[in-house]
């Protein structure tokens, strides 16, 4: 965490200053704005903590419900969304205060007496070290309220507004192309309409949502035949797994078993078998003391008391996924107004635990490119990426989310083996971990050509960080752990064996007048407010010299000028990053995007192709860098 | 983290409920209290916290300044500090924005150029593995804002009365026998006396502590003879260490460097030099642009140029230590009314590091007491152990103070080698990360007869945590982290093989009429609530069965008698905590206090002993469960 560095800072540094419109944000919704949000679940909610970075810009978030969600229906934090947590700066306390998935058991009929159930494998949640973050189940409700700190306390000081329903938008012409009409669902003026004005709108407003409607996109998919009954409660019970993740497969059908924060609450999804034609949703109505009796006979010789009841629902399975996430039709040309996220373009099962990690990663996805155009970093047509990117990872969630749920359904002896549910679980784990994700190329990801200097680090893929340690302290670190969700670039260079190269490069980046971070680094920022480019030496961190050091990885911030030190790092002699992700021994630079996804892997000596990938998708200011003020290669303190 | 076993908690988890008198807390400063604490610094806020655990006891904590501290001096964070930070749930938090002390440099003259300075040595700061937990630096003002969200997030909701002022007390006799002055700092009453009545007054005011003098207690010692300059800056500087903690010794002086929390800020002790007789405090007025100036020639060849200065001092080493820490005069009998905390017991230079650690531990080893015996679980007599306990603790601070002190002070030509200083420093290192203090036995330590069952817990140390892994959900765990400063003392079986002397052990504890657990905890509260009873097996997790455990270990809690799965653990097969610690394959009884402090070493066949160690010291509720629910020896479900 760095601060101080525009004075001492007495309080909590994880509030920023406010700054923009953030100084004088009115409480009332205005009548204009550059983005409005509908909808306050995890995708909005992610969606505002992250334009709440970019103070230029004015957000406004509605919400129909009067106040904060008291208890919310997704649980399962996928690693990812851990990784993404972090990014948001809350992962160590959300992690504090939820239960962790650590193992997966599996139960099935004893084979000497079916009316009994054993164990028949246990599977690590993650035996492969997918991630150093933990698989985790904390109510959404606690999301969302981390979230909503962050966009609080964020410089932009973006809070919902609570009590206004969207009810229907045009896209027009204009600066403001998007009149929304809302209705106030709350308070003396409830059913009073009005409208407001935005550059784009973002419907974050669920499986039933207005602005998919309204936008004419079509959410395509059909209702399965399966139920399931779903209850959150507090219980005594001889079962002795019941603080782990099981699936009990018995001769009364099967539950999915989700222990849940606290050390005492759990869920469990009860089937309640195929839905017989012409049910018409009467599956619906089954009794809370039918889903328990079920619980009972599932779990064959042990017995499930239960003494106080969180939640419950009865679903039939439903799998959806909307053609495209804007305004703009398939195959015609434009730049969107109006997007889509999360439930709003997919819905599917519960019980691979998915869906509001998906949202999460929409609203990660658009966020930095929203802030991008609007701050004049980007062309809107960096816009048309989002529903491009994203569709293509809704409609995988739908076919990974089938399988598992009609494995989750089917009848023990039509399994090959006890063990097949398991040797699924942990043949997929990257899905469900959320690390299966691989953007193709375009304007912001690079081809995969110099993939072979940098291994570990797939082009497309999420950054997986590695340990490192921090040259200027000696602190051991994670390399990605230092990036934040502030909207900027990231630049790694990994240094060749005598940093020759290496000095080239930084040399080129620092005086060169295609250099990217002269030529899209406004004159009056800091140095790294559009890029953040960090170096990696091959070396233990005590042979690094710091007066051999590039002053474009010592940059001076601040009204200060003071020198940042927390942008050098050394590989560690035990745990070499070099090693662990394949890097080229003559260096490679790696570039990674606002969301944490590889970008492109090359050569130290390819600036041209650095240049240019930039330039392909970056705006320049009106005075950069490359105009007024060029970066001598002088050491830090000449 | 536990919580939603008295029913669904939607809000964040760490906020307790309300209870007792935190209930109807008055805002305005009461007549009467049980404990009146004087002074908010790190001693006052630790004790507020700690006793806000207490709901049934009434805590106020005055502070002469009308609000927050904004900038304290304070700054260095041992590991046992953090440690300790962690049983009040805000480690996490305050390592995030804190800095961390990985390496000490060690800078002297270079032998062939004496005006220029040169690396003598690294000293990685913890190369022995003392502790699992960081060494910090973070202000000591972030430090009060962690424990006062503690105290007012805690049952008893205890937040600072600010703007009064100590001025006097008097004990005499009956309920409330300490009747004090306090005088209004703040607002239109300022100047006003008034008194109130209280059991105990705890004076955590400083240096000059009035309630010291009061109670007619003698701070001895004398003033050394050696000025520093101390100063917080944003500086830019070519001094390569500057993000490492360095004893930077050259031709001018010495300096004691320390990079502080945020990336920027550091502080440095400037050596000022020997001061000459009746120089009467003359040297306290040296300008800070002496201070740089003499920065900038001990720096030899690199320059400092400070930018912006956050805070700066000049003060001469003093040493001092209290000659009794409560109001009973040496020698004389009965128990203690009035203590004294913090620096009000010691002073000393602030270069080791060591005040604020020290000072917390004082208010963390008086806390539990004051808590244990307003609530009737222990007699009055254990109030005298404080003094007892912590005043040896002192002197052995001020003695390690005197010497690295003095050392700091040396000319290099002084040392025998470039080294020594580097040396001492390694050599000491269990010292100044603050686990060397040891207890000797006393109605709340044993006799360490049993050691050899548990080396790796010595009896009187705090209990050095080791991995396990938590049977319940399979997840890996600290076994000491589980421990919060909830005033629970904590009773850790470490079983045998086949764990039978473990189920004889615990079908005593559950049955005996001497077990303490059933003598000492009220009949109308939770099985746990005075003891925290906990597992351990040798074996790996999934070796142990569920059913097999005995029911003592599976305690039901709150008002829907839930199982809680939280105590029982098993050894990890890579790090064994059996053979981390030295523990007996036969089994142990390791006891440790509600500070953290291993109090017993046991065979798990020496019940009576047990009995016997905790009759000494703890006293029996009019209605225990003794008397009125023994506990079956049955499963959890039968």
């Amino acid at each position: 965490m760095q601060f101080h560095h525009h004075g001492y800072v007495s309080t909590d540094p994880r509030v920023q200053p406010a700054a923009g419109t953030g100084l004088d944000r009115p409480a009332e919704l205005p009548d204009e704005m550059d983005v409005l949000i509908v909808g306050s679940g995890p995708a909005g909610m992610l969606l505002a903590a992250q334009l709440a970075q970019y103070p230029s810009v004015t957000t406004r978030i509605v919400e129909r419900r009067p106040g904060r969600l008291a208890i919310g229906q997704a649980d399962g934090i996928q690693a990812r969304s851990v990784e993404t947590f972090q990014a948001f700066g809350f992962a160590e306390r959300i992690t504090a205060e939820a239960y962790r998935i650590s193992e997966m058991n599996f139960w099935a009929p004893d084979t000497t007496d079916r009316s009994r159930i054993v164990r028949t494998a246990r599977a690590d949640d993650d035996p492969h070290g997918i991630s150093e973050f933990p698989h985790l189940i904390v109510n959404q409700a606690r999301v969302l309220d981390y979230f909503g700190e962050v966009a609080a306390t964020s410089p932009a000081r973006i809070t919902p507004d609570y009590g206004w329903e969207f009810v229907s938008l045009e896209v027009g012409e204009g600066d403001r192309p998007v009149t929304v009409t809302l209705e106030r669902t709350d308070g003396p003026d409830a059913g009073q309409q009005r409208t407001v004005r935005a550059r784009y709108v973002v419907g974050c407003d669920g499986a039933r949502s207005k602005v998919r409607q309204v936008i004419g996109r079509r959410h395509i998919g059909d209702q399965s035949r399966h139920a399931w009954g779903v209850m959150d409660v507090l219980a005594v019970t001889d079962f002795p797994d019941i603080r782990i993740k099981c699936a009990i497969q018995s001769e009364h059908g099967s539950i999915l078993h989700i222990p849940r924060e606290g050390g005492h609450l759990f869920r469990m999804y009860v089937d309640l078998g195929e839905v017989p034609e012409g049910d018409n949703g009467k599956v619906r109505t089954t009794p809370l003391e039918t889903i328990i009796s079920k619980a009972n006979a599932i779990l064959g010789q042990y017995t499930l008391e239960v003494k106080d009841v969180a939640w419950w629902s009865v679903y039939e399975v439903g799998h959806r996924v909307t053609d495209k996430f804007d305004d703009i039709d398939p195959g015609q040309d434009g730049t969107p107004h109006v997007f889509i996220c999360g439930d709003a373009c997919h819905t599917h099962s519960a019980k691979a635990g998915q869906g509001m990690n998906v949202s999460m990663q929409d609203g990660f996805n658009l966020g930095w490119k929203l802030g991008s155009v609007l701050t004049g970093r980007a062309p809107e047509t960096l816009l048309s990426t989002y529903s491009a990117e994203r569709q293509e990872i809704a409609q995988n969630l739908i076919d990974f989310d089938k399988e598992w749920s009609s494995l989750m359904a089917k009848k023990p002896e039509e399994f090959d083996s006890p063990e097949e549910l398991a040797e699924f679980y942990t043949a997929t784990a990257e899905f469900p971990a959320g690390f299966m994700t691989q953007y193709r190329p375009s304007m912001i990801v690079g081809e995969a050509t110099h993939q072979d200097l940098a291994t570990g680090f797939p082009v497309g893929k999420r950054l997986k960080s590695a340990p490192v340690v921090r040259i200027g302290d000696a602190v051991p670190a994670h390399l990605g752990h230092h990036a934040r969700a502030d909207g900027r670039w990231r630049i790694y260079a990994f240094a060749d064996r005598d940093a020759s190269a290496l000095r080239e490069w930084a040399d080129w980046l620092a005086t060169a007048s295609a250099s990217p971070v002269l030529r899209f680094t406004p004159a009056d920022a800091d140095l790294d407010a559009v890029f953040d480019v960090k170096a990696v030496y091959q070396q233990d961190h005590s042979e690094v010299e710091m007066a051999e050091i590039p002053s474009v990885f010592l940059p001076r911030v601040g009204p200060f000028g003071l020198i940042d030190y927390e942008k050098i790092y050394a590989a560690r002699p035990d745990e070499d990053i070099f090693a662990l992700r394949g890097i080229d021994r003559g260096g490679a630079v790696v570039v990674v995007r606002p969301d944490q996804y590889v970008a492109h892997v090359l050569p130290l000596s390819a600036t041209g192709e650095l240049a240019d990938f930039f330039a392909q998708h970056m705006t320049e200011p009106a005075e950069s860098r490359a105009t007024t003020a060029p970066l001598g290669v002088a050491a830090p303190v000449a």
